[in-house]
């Protein structure tokens, strides 16, 4: 899973090995940046809009100049695909920092920011998708603007860290009792045929796929209620799913000790899953459905 | 204030032109490390034990694992200020990150901690030492574990923005009224003779120069209450200051559009700084209060 050659920067194509940061770095001394992961299926970009208003609208938020215009930006992204010939299932990852400068709190001054992205090839995480997850129930100690995807991940990755060291999936994230989200993932309840999911407030990251599965829902007359559910809940739960732009639509099947359901994807995260494949242009030989009839 | 040549690093010290960081580090993209500023007057650390024993415990709170025994440490901080023949008013920055690895949320394998501490000239700020800063009063939304010193200093940086943008010294923090801290400094009311400052909880940062205060306190049977107070409160304060590595004990005599006290800085605050003066070998000569008679 190596990192393709050629990184794009705010200035032009490098090679990876060639790009270095000086340790006077405001993403590395401060997390002072914003950040993207977009989704590559076969050598195209999957909802690369939605990623790139959303960059803009966080890059916005923290008061940080994008160097380059969204136009330009759209070609850019285009051309690392091209110019590193990639053709698999992959995703980009995208960072942008208010620069390299001494180290002071306040912004500095003719300071330009520091842009990076590069390809990586990810496969789908076919089995996991058919079979679902396992999840842990962590606090959500995270500030209160995760609407901004910044490189503040720390709570991010000790959540992640203690499911991983559980044997789980990821975790997911609550306020007193109250599900927030993942760690890098929004989390869905389905009860009685209607999904139910944290709304896109502050406290939460507004996902690509997450407006996306909104829309799935409101073309198949699915309610989606945007109502924070509750650990307690859980017991009720027909079905639980989470998506990312790398988990795509994500069956969950047991939090902690508690199986959800019947402790396998349910139907409505199946048709979810079908019409996620549709939109992204994996149905057919490319479906994780290929195999199974269901 | 530039930094001086000799970095040191978790293997030797090496030059800072030489000290570069791949794209692929976990300081860089998820803020995955943590820090200290340590102060040192004409060449000799103030307060190092306590910097230290924060930094170990840091350490401990993210689980990650500094590549050098504390006694190591102490020598090699040692060593950092003798290589570059230090005898000035300087700080020295050092952070430790989960070091350099493909980028995945959970703790990389078998990968060390990167770790870098570099000196830079920093004059006392006698000055605004003298006369007071200005602050301005602006929302907490930092994460619920600040008592952690991590690089996820984002929400600080903002903070800090808006203050300077506004012509001032800091950013007072709250959550929803109740005063935390401020981006870069623990703060204080004095009322009737007692000083009032947040408890050292989870949600702030505890100061080295906080528990040096408390100690100067009550060596000098001033109360210090550990109880928070709220914006509403400055309209009674007779004084304010705040304390860190950096700003040593700083009067505070305006509060957005508010005037504290006397609008200058008050008895008890000039008793702590002429108190911290003799515990860092200030006094005589190179005492802020030289040249005025207080």
């Amino acid at each position: 899973m190596s990192v393709y050659d050629y990184v794009l920067t705010e200035q032009e194509f490098v090679n990876k090995n060639e790009l270095k940061y000086p340790f006077e770095e405001r993403g590395l001394q401060f997390g002072d940046g914003i950040y993207e992961v977009i989704r590559v299926y076969d050598g195209e970009y999957y909802l690369i809009d939605e990623h790139v208003e959303r960059l803009y609208r966080s890059a916005e938020a923290v008061k940080l100049q994008i160097p380059l215009e969204k136009q330009e930006m759209y070609q850019r992204l285009s051309d690392l695909l091209t110019k590193n010939k990639v053709e698999t299932n992959a995703k980009v990852y995208m960072q942008i920092t208010r620069g390299s400068a001494p180290r002071e709190h306040a912004f500095p001054i003719d300071t330009t920011a520091n842009l990076y992205a590069y390809v990586q090839d990810l496969p789908r995480k076919t089995k996991l998708m058919k079979e679902g997850i396992s999840a842990i129930s962590y606090p959500d100690v995270r500030w209160e603007w995760c609407y901004i995807k910044s490189l503040n991940l720390l709570p991010n990755v000790i959540a992640k860290q203690e499911a991983e060291e559980k044997g789980s999936f990821e975790a997911i994230l609550h306020k007193d009792g109250e599900v927030t989200e993942c760690s890098s993932s929004n989390i869905y309840l389905v009860r009685e045929g209607k999904v139910y999911t944290h709304p896109a407030k502050k406290n939460i990251l507004h996902g690509c796929v997450r407006s996306r599965v909104h829309k799935f829902c409101e073309d198949e007359e699915i309610p989606f209620i945007e109502e924070a559910f509750r650990l307690e809940d859980l017991q009720y739960a027909e079905e639980l799913f989470l998506t990312s732009s790398t988990a795509e639509v994500m069956p969950v099947t047991k939090v902690d000790d508690l199986v959800i359901g019947e402790g396998k994807p349910g139907p409505l995260t199946r048709n979810l899953q079908r019409t996620y494949e549709k939109d992204a242009g994996l149905a057919g030989s490319r479906s994780i459905f290929k195999e199974t009839t269901a």
